[in-house]
Order: C-alpha cells, then structure tokens, then sequence
C-alpha cells in the first residue's frame, strides 16, 4: 500500500512533467507566431537548444544548487545525481528541469529576434546553473524564504519572476529592434500568425495543469491536486476575458494577442496562489493580472522598451502580483492543506503574510537582476551580444541557420 | 487501499479531462484549417473565448443545472459549487466542463465566417449555462432519459448531436457565406492548410481516448476503460477509411478533408456505443458513420446548406447514427459490464433499447433545437446575427480583431 | 491491493499508448515541414491512413504474429483478440500498435514524394501483419532472440531499424525525386516549414517518454519506468547538441534540421539501451547517435541515395548503434533491474552481449530487407511504385488528391 502509493505519486509526477516538458512547444509557438516569419525558423529551433542545455545543465549542476544539502542560501550537494538515482528521484528531477526550462525560455522573450546564437548557451548555461536554482533553493529547497514560510506553490516568483528579470535586463542591454521605434513612437511589428499564438497559448494553459497541480507531488491529500487544476483553469479563464474587455475598453479592438497574453498572465500570477485561494479569488486574481498586463504591456513599450513579446509584463509583472496575491487571499482552511505560511490580509491574516511575500519578490528579482546584468555584461564586453544590423533585417533563420524557415519564400 | 483507489480514479479522471480540453485546439485547427485564411487568427482565438466562457460559466450555473439535485428535467443545487469544492469533486468538474466546452466548440462550427463576436459570448454563455445542461441532466445527471435506461456512454446525443443541433440552427439564420452558392450551385470554398486539418483532426482522435474511456470515471472494473479506448481507436481508423472510400468511389478522389470527417464522424458515433459494442461491431459503427457523413455533407449542402464544416453531419447525424446503434448492437455481457439499460436487436435485446435511444435523441433535437431558435432569433432581431458584408469580404481577422491572422501577408 | 496495482500499472500503459500514438502526429510534421509545400497536404493526411491501417491489420493479425502462442520464429493465435479482450489486454494491444504504427511511419519516409497512394495501403498492410510483428515475436513475444536476451528494450530494433530498413528498400527501388540530383550532384530541397520540423520533432521527443518508460509496463519495480524516463531525456539533449556542433564543424553552419535529427537519432539510440545503461553513457550513446546520424546522411546522400528525411541514418543507423550500444555499456546493477541479458563489455560482461545484439540487428535486417524487396518488387511489376513524372512535378496533393494542401497559394 505504502509502496503503490509512491508509485502512484510518482506516475503523477511524471505526467505533469511531462505536461510542463510539453510548454517548451507552448513558448516556441507563442514567440514564433507573435513575431516575424524570418525569424521563426530560429525561434522554433532554439527551443530545443533550451530544453537541451537546461536538461544537461540542471542535471549535472542546477539541482545540486538547488535541491542539495547546503546552507540556507545555496545547496552544495547531488551533482550529477550521484550516479544512478532511484525511480522515484528521477521523476523529481525531470519535473524540476521542465521548470528550469520554462524560467529559462520565459528569459529568452527579451532577447528575441536580435540577439547571438552563442547567447543562448553561455547565458542558458549560467543561467540554469546558478542564478535560476540559487532562488530556487531559497523558497524550495529548504532555504531562507522557506524558512520565512513564503507562499509560492508553484513558481510565480521562482519560474516566471525569475526568468522575465532576465528578459528585462537581456531587452535593456540589447537595444529596441530596428525599426521599432520611428520618431520615439514604437510602430507595431505584426504577428506572422495568429494560428501559431494561440497554439502556444493553448499548449500552455494545458501544460499549466501539471505545472501547478504537479507541485503537489502527491494525488492523495485528499486529491488536492484536483483542487489545484481547478483554481488554475478559472484564473485562466478570467485572466483571458480580463485582458480582450480591457483591449477592447482601451483601444476599442478585441486584440486575439492581448488575450492570449491575458491568459498567459492570468496563469502566471495564479501559479503562486493556486493551493491558497477560493475559486472566487482564483477568478480575481487572473481577472486582475489579465487586465493589468495589458495595460504594462501598452505603458512599457510607450516608455521605449522593446520586450518583443512583453516577457516581463506578462511573467514578471504578472509573476509579483500572483505572489503578493496570497498575502490578500490566502484563506486559512487551505493554507492548512497546504501547509505552508499563514492566511492573508482578507482573511483577518494581517500583514504577516503580505511582509513575507514581497520580501520574497523582492529579493529574487534584485538577485537576478544583478547577476543577470553582470554575466550579460561580460558577454557583451567579449563576444558581443547582437547580432549586426545586416543580419538583424535579413533574419536570424538565414543569418544564423544559413536556410530560411520557410523555405520556399526566399525575400 | 479504498481511499488510493479514489486518488488513482481522480488521477484517471483528471488525465481525461486534460485529453478532452486538448480537443479545443483540435476544433480550432479544424476549423481554421478547413477554412479561408483571412479567418484563420478570429477561429483560433475563439477557441479561447469558448473555453474561457465554457469554465466560468459551467463552474458557476450548467454544473449544477447537469448534476445538481432537483428534479426529472433540471437540477437545481450547486451553483458555484458551494464554495471550495473537494479534490474529487474538482475534478470531476473540469472533466464536465471540457464537455460542455467541445459542445459549444462543436456548435460554432455552423456559425463560422459570420457571426458576429457578440454572439460567441451570449449565445454561448445561453448554451453552457441552460441548454446544454438541461439534457446532460435528463441523460446523466438522474434525470427522467436516465432512468429509462438510455446508454450514451461518452455524449453522442449529451454532447455531439447537442452542438450539432445549435450549428444548424445557426447555420439556418446567418444564411449561407458570400459566394458559397453561385446559381444555386455549391462553391468549393478550398481549405486554407491541410496540414492544419490534419493537426485538429488528429488531436481530436488522441483526445477522444479522454472523452471516451474517460467517461468509465474510474481504472476499476476490471481496467474497463482500457476496453472503451480499444473500441474507440477500432471506429476511428474504421471511419477514416469508410470516408475515403465512399469518396474515392463517389468522386473519384481520395479527398483528405472527408477522411478527416470520417475519423470524427465515426468518433462521434463510438461516444454513445463504446461501452456496449464488440470490436467488430465498433468497426461497422465506424465505417458506417465515416461513409454516411460523407454523403449526407454533399447532400445537404446540395440542397442549399452552408454548414462551413459540416458540422451537423459529422456531430448531429453520426450523434443520432452512434446513439441508435446501441439499439443494434449492444452485446448483454457488455450491457452488464458497463451496467446500463438492456441488450440490443442483433442480440436478442428486441425493440425495448432502441425505442429508448430513439426517444433520447428525439427528444434531445427538439429541446435544443427549439431553445437555440429562440435565442438566437432574440439576438437576430436585436444586436443581429451577422457581421456586414464589407467585413464578411474582408474577413473577420481584421473586421472584428483589428489585425490579420497572418500579419504579414496582408492583402 | 493486487487488482489495483494491476489498474494503475494498465493506467501508466494506457498513458503511454496516448503519448506514442501522439507521436504519428511528430512524424507527419516533421516530413511534411521538411519537404515541399505541395506535398503537404498529402504527407499530413497519409499519416491518418497509418494509423488507420495499423489500428485494424494489427488489431486482427499482426498482434497475434507478434505476441500469440506459437514458435520461436512466429506467432499463430489470438487473432481478432478472440473476440472481447479484457481491460489491461486491450491496453497493451493499444499499446503495440501505436509501436507497430510508428515503425510503419518510419517507413514510408523513404516513399515520400514520390509513391503511389495505393502503395501504402499494400505495403502497409503486409509489413504491420507480417513483416514487423516477426521480428517483434523474434525479440518481444518469446521468439528466438528473446531467448538468447537480446537487449532491445523499447525497439531500436524492432521498431526503428525495422522501418528504416523498409524505406532504404523503398528508396532504392524508388529512385531519387526528379530535380534532386543535377549532374550526380545532391541539391538541396529546402523545408518549406522549420517551425513544422520543430512542431514534429518535439512531439516526437515528448512522446518518446511513452515509448521507453512505457515499455516498462508496470510504474513498479522500484518506480524503473522514472528511471528510464531521465536518460531518455538526457539522451535526447545531448543528441541535439552532438548533432548541432558536428553541423557547426563540417558545415559552418547551425543546422536547425540536422539538430532536429541528432535529437531523434538520439532517442532512436537510447531506445534499446535507456534501461540498462548510466545516465553518462546516455549522454555519450546520444550524442555519438546525433553526430554519427548527421555525418552518414550526408554521406549516403553524396553517394546517390535519395532518402528525402534520412530515415535510414536516423532510424536505421541509430537503431543499430543503439542496439550495439548495451553491449559495450549495459551496468551489471541495471541488468539486473531490467532483467535481460548480460553486462556489457566496459562493465567486464565480455564480447557475448555484443555478440547477442549483433546478432540480433543483422538477422533482424536482413529478414525485412528481403521481405520489403520481394513484396515492393511485386508491387513494382504489377500496378507500379511511383507516380508519373508529371504528377511528381504538380505535387501529390492536387495529383492524387485533387486539392492544394494550402489552398489559397495556387501555383
């Protein structure tokens, strides 16, 4: 029974890796189809450098960092796993490196369309290697923000806050495209396709079920996961019905992208707060940070930001507002369930909760936008990061991969 | 032991309904596919729109009008699940929702390169709050088709003839597209991407393992939902062929587009049947299905029907054909198995079970049919139906979302 | 207890049916991406027509050739499932015929382009009820190589080189795509769709967790099917890189398409070897199979053979280094887990397991090369194996099925 049971949580595990493994085709879709088509070759392929790099990389290093036996800032044991790990352990550490990889393609939004090839693995390979497991081990793998009973289930801060800081830092030291600004107004780049950004929106939201009900690890406790699956299906929902009325009340347009990105914000910000809140608040909190993402979005970008596909609006703006949510909404039944920290403001929880909270995001961004600008710095000082501005309008796909990505429409 | 086996029945279920959500991105391929590609970013973006309806929606009313407490024709307890639901029941839930949505999903198909925006949402919050209930509720939820004994395993009427029903109705007050019918002669209009027919076509196929074997809600019983995905994937490949055939015969061309319908009209006609029907019955189902919906699609847009993707002969007929087919062919042992209503015909079961399914779908067609006229006519005559025909030409990409599907090639 | 360990162990095996039957979808976009535009049509819907064929012919002969009581070279009962199988039968029947589809894909890369559609009815219906499931007796159903313990454990024999073995046939009796040899000399047919060449490859590498962790069929044993799932993974990524970097060496180029084949000759590799080798010799198994696949595609192709995906060096290649591969590197422990076979020759097991395994891939060649040239030469004389000239020229979706896969791009 003890024994089936392992294994049940187990099969489970696996599945929602499997699910989460399945968002790095969420991500290439969304980011090929919102950008443009001379591009899409690469985009499409560097999705699998990042899953490649992030599945040695995390093996071999990250989850020793962030997993091991260490202190409460950083972990120092299990590299390489030691050799040949059990079952059980094996199913744990793909389920961590699918969520790696997701921080880490989050990051790549920013670097979108103008930047080196060789970027990706230097930086992928840091990136994935210390500064994603270090924050990882603060709130999960027994470290200081653990400690402190910080509330994020499953990655709001961890994976999504993590990952569009270094989209930020990548799209501020890479310089806007060409031709994204004329005259200091930002001239929309159209998406090549639609078809392929809802593809990757829709592959997300059902790669979110095992990103958030998977972070139970376990189908019993009275099959809380189930609970989980359901909070974050209604977030995402709202989140999508948030962003299109805000769209369509801002700039009277019922804007497919910013729907898309509605969702993708609304899951985001439910990440944290999936095991803690009400289906209620679950519809709030995506409704919210639907809304407001596209709001960012639009104020960034006026500011003259060129995050191509507003990386850090709908995961870093999106990821603080689902880990503060909980310092709100927390209700004290399921943070009983879920056995982590103390209810939130609403529910007669004080401030507690809310002061843990922002400590938390606070701290991880200012992590990794240090150490982000420092090993991006040392990349542009040698190497460089971008790409000439020849290569830059012809295209990555032939400027890089020397073929075009669609191949019979040579321009 | 009781309580693992109600987490792994959970896990089963839960996996289900993530395979029934993927059928939203299989309608949205489908669909888009099948179509003109200035529509192409409006179709795959209502996938979104009707699954974030579909969630909010059933989670708060159409659950608890399907299967809450009440009486022979409606429930009436359970709204917004009563506050924070069980893992279980969670579940459960989700399963039901990705129901109701493929239903709605099933029911745009008549409503395609048309409609107006508006109507996606108010007809839809109608169908996913009421209509769609109301006889999941006769059929499923204890109501008076259920104690009959009426075998619908997985939804042939509940779910597909349902939304087939609303596509006609539909499809009767939008009238036909600009320039399907020239002289009274039916236009081909061609397929923007085949290989996006295929995509939809086959995630339905894989995702129909969920909806099917899904609906036995539990790996007990002797693993019998593993018989239920056995004879599904045997329709399947019987209906692709049976439609291939019957078009290779009749026009003299292997048409990919009707073989695809073939697979899911056959799918259609397995929902309801199995569960009760041997392997080689649920070939002949399929075969059946698949070449009969090939015929009744010429025919009926002959006859000056312009259902964009034939969405009544692959969901409403094979709905009625997989429904009766019950009435034939459902063999005692199986009958005993899966523990609803009696034999059939072929096997010594007489009239009694196909008198039942007979009345299930007529039933079924009329309450739906009537409710969606009368919705539908209401919005007709106020906000009206149907976009205009500068915008129709132009298509909806840009009339209704403000931005082509395909960005690039604006034309 | 038992029952529901034997529910749960037919659950993770129904899993895995779903993720392997997924990947038809992986071949159907990797060959449609990686080839012309007015092929695509019929190259997507082909595949329905594999899955179709597969699902019946295995269904009612082939299984019952490969798992049915008979000698050590065939089997000879369970034909048709003797009518109603149970639950946990049915799913494993499911399960090997999504195998026995995928070999069958495998396959026809070699025909793609140029074969007549009646050619895949034929030969596909020969090679999933006779060739394929032979071997599959030989090495899965108690034949003869089961008992000398050849270690294939998920089939880089029986699934990959067997088909890749059918299309070298193929190909050669095919001849070369008109236009792809100018003067002796290979030119390049470029892909008309990488983002489709990624969509394929990525499905293929998800649904790969199926296909090796699968073929534990059982979540038991110490949770082993995880185990097998992390150097699946680890193979993977590294196939990806070793191909890339060999593509960076010979060519100066980074070849997205040539990395999209390390990845999957990779997983053909560790397909034999992923449950009885250390995750580092997983790691180097896929990264020789991705750099050794890259080099002999070129080769070969410079040697006059037109094997337009190169399924030979990736399926046929890779499945003999994987196949080999657990003679050098099965760890004593790990057999012991698996329970076939020996050690290899660096954990001290000496030459016999290699002697085993190569035994194994030459008869295993050898079988279904002479069986695929004797059935294709029959077709050959009789109703012929290629389309004309003319219709090769127009592209097989306006010549065999009467309709642009892209409809609107007329040409």
């Amino acid at each position: 029974m003890k024994e089936l049971s392992v294994s049940v949580d187990s099969l489970w595990v696996l599945i929602s890796a499997i699910l989460v493994l399945l968002m790095q085709a969420g991500f290439a879709f969304l980011e090929a189809g919102s950008l443009q088509s001379k591009n899409a070759g690469h985009i499409t392929g560097k999705q699998i450098i990042t899953l490649a790099v992030s599945s040695i990389v995390f093996w071999a290093v990250g989850y020793g960092v962030a997993f091991g036996e260490g202190n409460a800032f950083i972990g120092t044991s299990d590299f390489f796993l030691n050799g040949v790990p059990s079952g059980a352990d094996s199913i744990f550490v793909l389920f961590q490196t699918a969520f790696a990889a997701v921080s880490l393609a989050i990051a790549w939004g920013g670097f979108a369309e103008r930047a080196k090839l060789a970027v990706y693995f230097i930086f992928g390979t840091v990136f994935v290697a210390i500064i994603y497991p270090v924050v990882g081990h603060w709130v999960w793998g027994g470290g200081w923000l653990s400690t402190l009973g910080m509330q994020d289930f499953a990655g709001s801060t961890v994976v999504h806050l993590q990952g569009a800081t270094a989209a930020l830092v990548g799209t501020l030291l890479l310089g806007p495209r060409i031709g994204k600004f004329i005259d200091g107004k930002a001239k929309t780049i159209p998406a090549h396709s639609i078809p392929f950004v809802y593809l990757g929106t829709f592959i997300l939201w059902i790669g979110w079920f095992g990103f958030n009900a998977g972070s139970t690890v376990s189908v019993g406790n009275g099959e809380f996961f189930g609970y989980v699956a359901l909070t974050t299906n209604l977030a995402a929902a709202a989140g999508a019905l948030g962003a299109l009325f805000t769209a369509m009340a801002l700039r009277k347009t019922a804007d497919i992208g910013a729907m898309c990105n509605g969702v993708l914000a609304a899951l985001v910000a439910i990440t944290a707060s999936c095991a803690f809140v009400e289906p209620w608040a679950a519809i709030v909190i995506g409704a919210i940070a639907g809304a407001f993402t596209y709001w960012t979005s639009i104020a960034l970008e006026a500011k003259g930001l060129d995050d191509p596909i507003y990386a850090f609006s709908v995961h870093g703006i999106s990821g603080v507002i689902g880990t503060l949510s909980t310092g709100f909404f927390a209700a004290p039944a399921l943070v009983k369930t879920a056995g982590v920290g103390k209810a939130g403001l609403f529910y007669g929880g004080g401030f507690h909760q809310l002061g843990v909270q922002a400590l938390g995001v606070i701290t991880a961004f200012a992590f990794v936008a240090v150490a982000s600008f420092i090993v991006l710095s040392i990349i542009k000082a040698t190497i460089g990061l971008r790409i000439s501005a020849e290569a830059e309008k012809a295209g990555l796909d032939v400027s890089e991969h020397g073929a075009y990505g669609y191949g019979e429409t040579e321009k």
